[in-house]
C-alpha cells in the first residue's frame, strides 16, 4: 500500500486529515474539481500552480472511447497528458451508466485496467448505482455486484502506487448501506466514496442525502477518507463535512458556469440578475457585472468558473478553520439557513447521536454559542447531560437548593455572585447542595459550574424550545433526582422577582420563560414525598 | 439646497437610495471608511480609484488642532489633500468628547465653521452623544443641547454645497428619541445620525442598538438617508439595513487590522490563530497565513485592513443585490446565526412591526423561504394574516371543508390535486368552501392559493413554533370563521392518514405537527353550534 491516511484534528463529526499517495498529498475535507480530460476553459496546470488545487477527477470512460488519442495519453501517462501533478482521479463511466442507462456497455475488465494504464492515481472501480426508486430487491443486486467487482478488482490489480475508490450503494435501504460499507470495509481500497446521491442532490433532498452519509459512517472503514460522489455545491459542504464526509468532487464549478450561474453563499444567482458582483475574489474585483454579462460565451464561462472555484475553496478552507476552532457546529447553522431544505438536512442529522459522540472532541473547549433550535442537540450539550444523570451528590447534603441559570452561563453574573455569598453565611450551609437550573444544560451542580461547557455556553437565556426538548431537560432532571432523593429532607427552589443582568442592569426574571418553572411542576407531581417549597429571595433559606 | 437622495428599491424595512451632492454620488446603503487626516497606511486615493468607494469619513477636529498643517489644508482643500475626489464627512469632535470626554474644551462655533472652511462634503455639528448610563434628566439635558445647536448652525451657515449631518440622541430612551428624530427632521440637514450607540455596540448590546435605530426610524424623516455613527462590523450591517439603517462609518478595518484581527463572516479572527485564510480577496489569494504572520507590523496592519475592506463592501453589495431580489431577510437570518447576541437583535426587531409593514414590497414576488423561528414574522406573511382575518366567504357557501397545507405550499401537489378532482365531483360542490389551513398562514381560502405569498412560501411543513406562534394563528382563524360562521351549517375537516409527497412517496400524515390539529379543538370549544366533523378521506364528505 502506497497509500496511509492521518486524522489531525476533529469537531463536530467533521475531521481534518492528511492523505499521502507516495510523495502526493491532499489535505482533507477537500474538494476534487471535474475537468475534461481533453478541452477545459481552466486548464488544470493553473488549478495546481495558481489555484493551489491538490487533486482533480477526470474520467477515464471518455479517454477509453477516444481511440484515436488514447494511445499517447497510455504513452506519456494521464499527469503530463494534463499537465497536472497533484492527485488525478479518474471515474470509469459507472455514473454516466447510470444517468443515461443502456447507451453503454462497460466491462469492468476493460475499463479497470484501462485506469491502471492512463497512470490515474485514484481510479473507480466500475459500480453500478442504486437509484432510490429501485425496489430493494434490484437495490441489493446492484449493491452484491458493487461489492463482487471491487473484489474482483483487487486480484485483477497491476500498479501499487493507486489507492482506488471503493462506491459504496445502498440509497434509501439502511441495512444495503450497512452491508456495502461493511463489505468494502475489508476489502483494500484507499478511499471509501458514496455513490448513487446525485439525482438526489439535484432535487434538494439533502437530508436524504444526510441520512445515507450517516448511514454509512456508523459502518465505514473510518481510518480511510469518505468521499461523496457530485456533491459540488459549497453551501452544502459544511453539513457534509461535519456529518462525516471528507472529500467530494464536482464539476458543479464549470457546468454552472456555462449556463451563466454565479455561487454565493446566499444561493447561486443567474450573472445577468446581478447589477454588482457581491464577492471580492480577484475575478469579482477585476470586473463589473455588467462587464461580465457582455463577455462573450466562453470567456463569460471561464471567468464565472474561475469566481466558483474561489468560492469553493475559501468554503473548503472555512470548514477546515472551523474544526481548528471547534466551531464548526455554528458555521453549519449559520450555513443551513441558506434553505430550507439544509435546515431539513440539519434535523435529520440530529437522529443519529451516535456519529457526533464518537468524534466528541471536549478538548475543543471554544464557548458554544447556541445559535438556533438545533444548537440544543449539540454532542458536548447531549454529553453533559447524559453524564449529569447519574451524578452523586456527596451524603451530607440534606437541602438540594434550585436556582435559576441567568443571562450569563452557569453561576456567572452579579446576582449570582451575591445569592452565593449569602448561602455561604447560612447556618445550614454544611448541608446544602446548589444545582443550577439551566435552559440548555438541564442541572449543573454547583461543583461543576466552571466544568466545559457548563460555564462555557452561551444563547439560551429563555426557554427556546418545544415540547421535545423541554422533555428531554425535565427527563434529566427526573433521573438525576431519583438517584439521588432519598438524601434530601427539603427542597427549596429560588425564583426571584429581579435580577442584575450582564451590563449591570435590574431585570425582571421570567420564570414561565425558565425550565425551574417547569421544574417546580415535575418535582411536585413525581417527588411528593420530598418537601419542596419556592423562595424568592436567599433570605428565606 | 445641493443635495438630493431618491429611494430606488426596498425590501423588508431597507432600501437602496441615490444620495447626490453636486457632482457627487453616494449610493445607499454604504459605508464611509474613516480615514486619518494626515497618515493612512493605505491611501484615500487608492480607496477611490482602487476600492471604488465613494465616501470617507475624517476628523475634523484633529486637523483644526494641528495648527502647524491647518492653513495649508484650508488653502488647498480637504479633497485635495486627501486626494479623494468623492465625499468626504468630517467629524466635529463631539465622539472624542464622548469617549474621551473633559480633555476637550470645543465650541460649536469654532468647529463648525472650521469644517466647512476645510471644504467638507459633509460636516458633523458638534452634538452631546448621550450615554445608557445617563439619567433621564441628563439625557434630555444633552438632546435639547444637540437640538439648539442644530438650529444656530443653520443661521451661521456660509457654504451652500454641503450637506450637514444631525446627530440624533436618545439611547434608552424612547420619548428623547422622538424628541430629537421629530426636531431634527423639521431641520434642513442632508443626513441624520444615530449617534451613542457605539459603547452598546462595543458591549455586543446589538439588540439596544437595533431597538434605537427603529425608534428613530418612527419619527425621522424618510426621506433623507438614516446613518448609524461607528458602527463597522460586516455581520451587523444586513440586520441594521433591515432595520432602517442607510450608512455607516467605522474605523473597524483598520482598528481592528492594528489588532491583527481579520474579519470573516464567521467572527473575527486574529491572523494568528489562522493556519489557511478563508477567504478569496485578492490579499488572501496572494497571500498565506503564515506569510501575513510574519510580515513586519505596518505591512501586516495594511494587509488586514485591505483584506476588512474588501471583505466588508462585499458584504454591503451583498445586502444591496438581497434587496433588489427581494431576499433582505434571508440575508438577515442567515447572518444573525453568528453570534447569539444578534439573533437577541433580530428578535427585539419583531417587537416593530410598523416598521416593516411601512416598507413592505408586495411587488417583491420572490418566494418566502421560511429558514428559522424568525421567518413566521416576515411582514409578507404577517400581512397575508391581518387581511384573511376579514376575507368574506361568497353566501352560497354553506359547508367549510378544511383541508391540510402539505409538503408543497398551499394547494400544491399530488395529493391536493386529487382532493379537488373528488370535492369537484361531489353532489354539493356549489356549497363547499374548500380552505386550507397553513403553518404559516393560518388559513388559505381555496381562491386565494395562487396568490403571493400564499402560493410561494417554503418552510414550516410541521408546526415549528412555539406556543404564541400557535396562538397567533389560531386567532387569525378564530377571526375568520367569527366573521363567516353564521353561513356555514357544517365544518369537515380533513385529517388524511398518509399523503404524497413532492418526491412521489407516500407518507404518513403527521396531524400533532400541523395547525390543523389544533384547529379542531378550537372550533368544538369555539363554534359548538356548528356541527362540526373530522374525515380522513374526500369521499367520506
Amino acid at each position: 500500500m502506497s497509500y496511509s491516511y492521518e486524522i489531525k484534528d476533529f469537531d463536530a463529526g467533521g475531521r481534518i486529515g492528511n492523505f499521502k499517495l507516495g510523495s502526493k498529498k491532499l489535505d482533507t475535507p477537500n474538494l476534487f474539481p471535474v475537468v475534461n480530460p481533453f478541452q477545459n476553459l481552466i486548464s488544470p496546470k493553473e488549478f495546481y500552480n495558481h489555484f493551489k488545487i491538490q487533486a482533480i477527477f477526470t474520467n477515464a470512460y471518455i479517454i477509453y472511447k477516444n481511440r484515436e488519442n488514447n494511445p499517447n495519453i497510455i504513452k506519456k501517462g494521464l499527469h503530463e497528458h494534463l499537465g497536472f501533478p497533484g492527485i488525478i482521479a479518474t471515474d470509469s463511466g459507472g455514473f454516466q451508466d447510470y444517468m443515461y442507462a443502456g447507451d453503454i456497455k462497460l466491462a469492468p475488465e476493460e475499463i479497470e485496467p484501462f485506469q491502471e494504464k492512463i497512470g490515474s492515481d485514484c481510479p473507480v472501480i466500475l459500480d453500478i448505482p442504486v437509484q432510490t426508486t429501485d425496489p430493494y430487491e434490484e437495490a441489493k443486486r446492484k449493491v452484491d455486484i458493487t461489492i463482487r467487482r471491487a473484489k474482483d478488482n483487487i486480484l485483477r490489480r497491476q500498479r501499487t502506487d493507486t489507492a482506488w475508490f471503493a462506491p459504496i450503494h445502498g440509497s434509501i435501504y439502511p441495512d444495503l448501506l450497512k452491508v456495502s460499507s461493511q463489505e468494502m470495509s475489508k476489502l483494500d481500497y484507499g478511499i471509501y466514496a458514496i455513490g448513487g446521491v446525485v439525482k438526489t442532490f439535484i432535487d434538494y433532498r439533502f437530508d436524504l442525502d444526510i441520512e445515507i452519509l450517516l448511514n454509512v459512517r456508523k459502518w465505514i472503514d473510518p481510518s480511510k477518507p469518505l468521499h461523496m460522489f457530485g456533491l459540488g455545491l459549497p453551501n452544502f459542504f459544511s453539513l457534509a463535512v461535519a456529518c462525516g464526509a471528507d472529500t467530494f468532487d464536482s464539476a458543479a464549478y464549470i457546468l454552472y458556469a456555462k449556463d451563466d450561474r454565479y455561487f454565493t453563499f446566499t444561493g447561486t444567482k443567474n450573472i445577468k440578475d446581478l447589477s454588482e458582483l457581491p464577492c471580492h475574489c480577484p475575478i469579482c474585483i477585476k470586473y463589473s457585472a455588467s462587464e461580465i454579462q457582455k463577455l462573450p460565451k466562453d470567456k463569460r464561462t471561464e471567468v464565472i468558473a474561475r469566481h466558483n472555484l474561489y468560492h469553493s475553496f475559501s468554503e473548503i478552507r472555512t470548514i477546515k478553520q472551523a474544526i481548528r476552532e471547534g466551531t464548526l457546529w455554528d458555521l453549519v447553522e449559520q450555513r443551513v439557513h441558506v434553505h430550507p431544505k439544509y435546515i431539513k438536512a440539519l434535523r435529520k442529522s440530529i437522529e443519529f447521536p451516535d456519529h457526533f459522540n464518537q468524534l466528541l472532541n471536549m478538548n475543543k473547549i471554544k464557548g458554544q454559542k447556541l445559535l438556533s433550535p438545533f444548537s440544543f442537540y449539540r454532542p458536548h450539550l447531549q454529553y453533559f447531560r447524559k453524564k449529569i444523570e447519574n451524578f452523586k451528590i456527596f451524603p451530607s447534603k440534606k437541602i438540594l437548593l434550585c436556582v435559576p441559570e441567568l443571562d450569563l452561563p452557569s453561576d456567572k453574573g452579579i446576582s449570582f455572585e451575591g445569592w452565593k455569598k449569602e448561602i455561604k453565611l447560612n447556618p445550614y450551609y454544611e448541608e446544602i447542595q446548589v444545582v443550577i437550573i439551566s435552559n440548555s444544560l438541564s442541572i449543573i451542580p454547583i461543583e461543576l459550574a466552571e466544568i466545559y461547557p457548563a460555564g462555557q455556553h452561551e444563547g439560551f437565556v429563555n426557554i427556546e424550545h418545544k415540547k421535545k426538548e423541554i422533555s428531554i431537560l425535565l427527563s434529566t432532571f427526573k433521573k438525576f433526582l431519583s438517584e439521588n432523593k432519598s438524601q434530601f429532607k427539603f427542597i427549596k427552589i429560588l425564583i426571584p422577582i429581579t435580577f442584575v443582568n450582564e451590563y449591570q442592569v435590574q431585570e425582571q426574571f421570567q420564570p414561565k420563560n425558565h425550565l425551574i418553572y417547569y421544574i417546580k411542576n415535575l418535582i411536585s407531581e413525581n417527588f411528593p414525598e420530598i418537601k419542596t417549597s419556592v423562595i424568592q429571595t436567599i433570605e428565606e433559606l
